[in-house]
């Protein structure tokens, strides 16, 4: 019996895709491509993380580790836990996976069962209601207000749970939109959580990055409840420019870790040993790098967000956190450009990489009509130019 | 609605772990255990390649890459499936995942649904089993004939396929038998899977590692109908001793490969970038090094056969490729060793590390109960001392 799996079938195409192929096609043409797409920092990972593989490489660091990774990663991760965030792990309720991505995908294939729930709130990271679907769970996606920033509290999220609701997913800060939930919203989603009996899957991979002195908080440090009903998820990548070198981690109670380490040992086994080094090298040190790179982020995002206020017809909410901006572009809806109608946020995203050669993702990507997604993990230069070009292009609309 | 989901319930612990616990353990002590437990081999990664990835690191490429892989390895594995194997695939028939064990996972979750049946000739690889159930499908074990070294035929297969019948993992050289299949046993095997329309999986992982003059046929490359029905995967952790850094590939139809991709693209994204580009520099060389490691592996299995061959109540087929042999030991079942009972393969594997600090895997661990899996991939002097020290036990045995 040939043919593929429902599973297979069933996963979404990337919005992002078509803009990114055709972003490279014009660059690859001699095109001066401005790209807002990035989801990666534009620095490069630390000299110091480097060496440190560097040297795993002499010392034959190349074989076999742990499924769950090095012992001593572990600690190192149990470390981090207690001095950023309050909370107390003991190696064995942590793994390391290959990426953050990896960890969450571990999650849910051991909470759901087909048909179990997952409220998502809307905009979403585009990868997590298809790896909800991918196990056989359901994403159930909740609005949130666009007035607050698309904040939400445990009552935007209640009228959605129901008795198959099997998780939540949190990231705060916010891709795409940037934003960090309070503690005290925090504290009514644990409270909830705890009531309903659901687990709390908190991806807080943008940490480190938060502005305008917004405090992160871990909901699995609210309460000895909260804390056995949390799987929290976190990784290298953005905090220290190391995207590809995959390597996140998960941290929860011990009998979850320990089947997510066992489904982890069938499906890929350990994360690449020399960057396992490298992270523990990452974990030791960086303030400076950190402290710097998160400044210039900082100033981006004010220049960013002062560009867009003054550009015509353009809006946006301030990012607290991450390095995305949510575009508010719904007035070029129902408007031409040389000819061309825009009736969507994708409509919009081609045409503006046409005619001015500026790369945005739509908001269809990430359950958000009306908005483009502006990452600003690049120059100050390009962003003025980028945005510069933006204006122009609302300017000519018909 | 908390509680763990069926699939993570239901993934079988590992059978080798009490046993490496156990060996650990007696080493912290001070005891001097001669390991053939490892699935490894004992070299370092080769110079070359780690050169390679110390310029990739000083060269920052340390970003994302394309989920599927970098263009330029896909088409270096291109270059190496055409030149190894006459088989012809483009770079969008190839996706580079962290490790050959992620290919087979991403392999079957596009695949299966849910009560699809997977032909899994016996003994196999233990994770084989163990993805299959975590995506939903049913192993389907078919014995093959000892007396014959395990070698199968379409014969020994036909009997065992159903409706349901969706794929066949093949292993050869396999692991934990060491046979490879031949050219005519493979061409009818094709022919079955031709016929009867279900997909070959087929895990060449050790391809390299073969001898006694035997050579090792892709299944794939035994027509045009088998093409387009197989999966291919390979990787070079064993070949290149890599273990550690994660890169295994998967070749095939476009469509399969593309979906696959999607699939990655959500589980855990590019396998890390660093080790993709040692994977380059791995496929564009190394010849010297291989014939190296292949004459060594060559002498310590003769080795060992001869010893196993020597020693009272042990005997074993002599192996044709990868790096283990699996060696019967029911003579000492119903005896006793220091008035313990032994009664199966994990009591003898248990009493032996116990009494004369050896460890070997259990054979119940590939649904090959009555043996026990020795690797070879440890040093002549220590095969010659355990060896010694398996005889010695045997001797004492009443």
């Amino acid at each position: 019996m040939l043919g593929l799996s429902r599973r297979a079938l069933g996963i979404a195409p990337s919005a992002t895709l078509s803009i990114d192929a055709r972003a490279k096609e014009l660059r690859a043409q001699g095109m001066d491509v401005v790209g807002f797409g990035a989801g990666e920092p534009d620095f490069d990972t630390p000299e110091y993380i480097r060496e440190a593989a560097k040297r795993a490489i002499d010392e034959g660091k190349t074989r076999y580790t742990p499924v769950a990774g090095t012992l001593s990663l572990r600690k190192k991760i149990a470390e981090k836990f207690l001095r950023d965030n309050g909370l107390s792990y003991t190696p064995d309720q942590i793994l390391v996976s290959s990426g953050a991505k990896q960890s969450l995908f571990n999650a849910f294939s051991v909470l759901l069962n087909e048909g179990d729930e997952v409220l998502i709130p809307q905009p979403y990271w585009v990868s997590y209601p298809e790896m909800v679907k991918m196990v056989g769970g359901v994403p159930v996606f909740v609005a949130t207000p666009a007035e607050e920033g698309f904040r939400f509290t445990a009552k935007t999220l209640e009228p959605f749970v129901t008795a198959r609701t099997k998780a939540l997913i949190l990231n705060s800060p916010n891709n795409p939109n940037g934003f960090a939930l309070s503690r005290d919203a925090l504290e009514g989603i644990a409270r909830l959580a705890v009531e309903k009996q659901f687990y709390v899957v908190s991806d807080e991979i943008y940490e480190k990055l938060i502005y305008d002195g917004e405090e992160h908080v871990s909901i699995a440090s609210l309460g000895e409840d909260i804390y056995a009903q949390t799987i929290v998820v976190n990784g290298v990548s953005k905090t220290y420019a190391m995207t590809g070198w995959r390597i996140g981690y998960a941290a929860g109670p011990k009998e979850i870790i320990k089947r997510m380490s066992a489904f982890q040992s069938h499906a890929s086994s350990n994360a690449n040993s020399i960057a396992q080094y490298a992270t523990e090298a990452a974990l030791s040190g960086g303030e400076d790098y950190l402290a710097e790179m998160v400044r210039e982020f900082d100033a981006r995002r004010t220049l960013l967000y002062d560009l867009v206020a003054a550009a015509p017809g353009l809006s946006a909410n301030l990012p607290k956190g991450a390095f995305y901006m949510m575009v508010n572009v719904k007035s070029a809806f129902g408007k031409s450009h040389g000819g061309k109608l825009i009736q969507s946020s994708t409509d919009f995203a081609a045409l503006l990489l046409e005619e001015k050669h500026v790369a945005v993702v739509p908001g269809e990507a990430f359950g958000e009509p009306g908005h483009v997604r502006l990452s600003y993990a690049t120059s100050r230069e390009r962003i003025q130019e980028g945005i510069r070009r933006m204006a122009e292009f609302m300017g000519e609309l018909q």
